[in-house]
């Protein structure tokens, strides 16, 4: 008997995942029916996002997390990895900016990793879909670690990350006085903070702005892990550590051009795990994922369905109206939806 | 007879216009209907998008720019301007993180300026269509310049930049290898480029970089601004200047904290006017424009008649076979739709 592209991906065959994840990308009838078939299967690997504003070598530490996770000190065990990049600063270009860039030389030939790079297409509520749609074959198809890399701090970015069980927010010095203002609301979603670059002039500046940010939001005891040294912080008294049911963010340095600091930030991130497993937080998260996942097919079906009821004609003609300025966009979104008895 | 709000607004009353602003912001039916009545006196200002990377400096840069346009050389009339700020970062806050920083000193008292900060509401399509509002808004108040100022470069920025007739990008020197690639997308939107933080070491490799960027995309010839002075580009023949018809996006250098540039590009800005005006891609772009905005409109409703129409008990039915894997997060969106008869 010929086996299935289902049971070919759940096997973990690569020319069937290079394949489906096209299918995935491209919204195709046959990847959501394959996905359809994954589904139940999905729901064992870890999912964390990295996250960060353009310029802190977010990429490099990605390569460097997926390197060490598959070359862990002696006797470990190394789980399989898989990396999805997201670049939604392109919404112009049709394929992934980043897709071409050789990434993670090293890995070249490790059948344990898999990376995808992808570039939004410019779809609102599209492209957090299709990553959705994405780690769940990796999911599947028994990757131990999905990293989910995005570049920026938008809305996007936001969604993607709410697709992670843990979430690593990138930061580097130096980057001017205004990202402060901006890491505050990415610092909300943040499970982990890291200052790479960390041999950079500024990395102290960049730790005490965090923490201080960090302090307005949750006045409880910070660690700061310098390379892999946990330190306590100066003036906040030992009675304030964090108990097993309080998880406070951890800061650390990291410089991922030469993979310093990078195993503390995978200790790290398994503490968070072991965290979310005992709290039951890991459920409550899966939860909260599939429900905005719902939400966000919801949207997409709902767009492709207008689109579909439209007629281009009654659409150019309402267009027109607004063009002269004798009917608001507004009243015109109004009349097309009524018109289109959605 | 006493005077309505939109009356009041029209007559560019500051009180109403702050009032009116705040209902677009809270989405209010008032708002909507004050909206209504102001759209046929719109279409008259000049809607100047800004964006760019975080730490750019484009808060100062705008900052200045308003001051200028108010401060034009003797004898020229100034343009009354209105600023709309959005900081889509912060998905978490509800109200506008820079609402309350002290910005243009200088320009207090000048009732000819109005400056509104915002947050994005984290809601998909919303944070355009409440931009649209605003500045539709400030176009009946009878502002001649309205600038719009974003923070970043996902889709969020795109899809406001669209509002705009002329976008001007933001660089800076030295944000790093990663923001290059960035670059690619945000550059296609861009009608003139500004690379501000001039006098700090890099910038000409900044010029240098965004140039190469440009010639892959268009071949022609582009200009550079020192400061003011027109310089043409090393080694490329005179005949392939730039002709009427055909918008190449000069790259000007600026020092935000001095105001060094700012007049030069104003001049860009409004040879980038004339421009439109004289090829017709005026009219082409408030096409494109109203269109985008009937989209964006047509999306929310959608949404809000979405939430409406499901019950939350069936919502959560579903939602729990999605959680027990039972059911795929695309067949349970596509169940709640039908379900609800759209």
């Amino acid at each position: 008997m010929p086996v299935t592209q289902t049971q070919a991906i759940l096997n973990g065959e690569r020319l069937a995942l290079t394949r489906i994840l096209s299918q995935i990308e491209n919204n195709t009838p046959e990847g959501n029916q394959i996905l359809e078939e994954l589904f139940p299967h999905t729901g064992n690997a870890h999912l964390i996002g990295i996250t960060g504003a353009p310029g802190t070598g977010k990429s490099t530490l990605v390569n460097h997390l997926a390197f060490q996770y598959r070359h862990p000190p002696e006797g470990n065990h190394p789980p399989t990895v898989a990396v999805v990049a997201i670049d939604p600063s392109s919404p112009f270009s049709g394929g992934a900016l980043l897709g071409d860039r050789v990434r993670m030389q090293d890995l070249v030939g490790d059948s344990g990793v898999f990376v995808r790079s992808m570039a939004s297409r410019g779809s609102l509520g599209g492209l957090a879909s299709t990553t959705a749609g994405l780690v769940q074959v990796f999911d599947a198809a028994g990757f131990e670690i999905i990293l989910i890399e995005t570049v920026g701090a938008g809305q996007a970015e936001v969604d993607i990350a709410r697709l992670a069980h843990t979430t690593v927010v990138v930061e580097a010095p130096g980057l001017g006085d205004e990202i402060q203002t901006i890491k505050a609301g990415i610092l909300e979603i943040a499970d982990i903070l890291v200052v790479n670059k960390g041999d950079k002039p500024g990395a102290d500046n960049a730790i005490r702005a965090l923490r201080n940010m960090l302090s307005l939001s949750q006045p409880e005891k910070h660690t700061v892990m310098h390379h892999g040294d946990l330190m306590e912080l100066e003036g906040i008294p030992k009675e304030n550590q964090p108990t097993d049911q309080l998880w406070v963010p951890p800061i650390l340095t990291t410089i991922a051009t030469t993979g310093e600091g990078v195993s503390s930030l995978i200790e790290e991130i398994a503490s968070h795990r072991q965290y979310l497993m005992e709290t039951g937080e890991w459920e409550l998260r899966e939860q909260t994922r599939l429900k905005n996942e719902v939400d966000n097919l919801l949207q997409a079906a709902l767009l492709s369905r207008l689109n579909s009821s439209i007629s281009p004609k009654v659409y150019d003609q309402v267009l027109d109206q607004v063009i002269s300025r004798q009917v608001s966009p507004r009243r015109a979104a109004n009349e097309l939806i009524q018109g289109a008895g959605l």
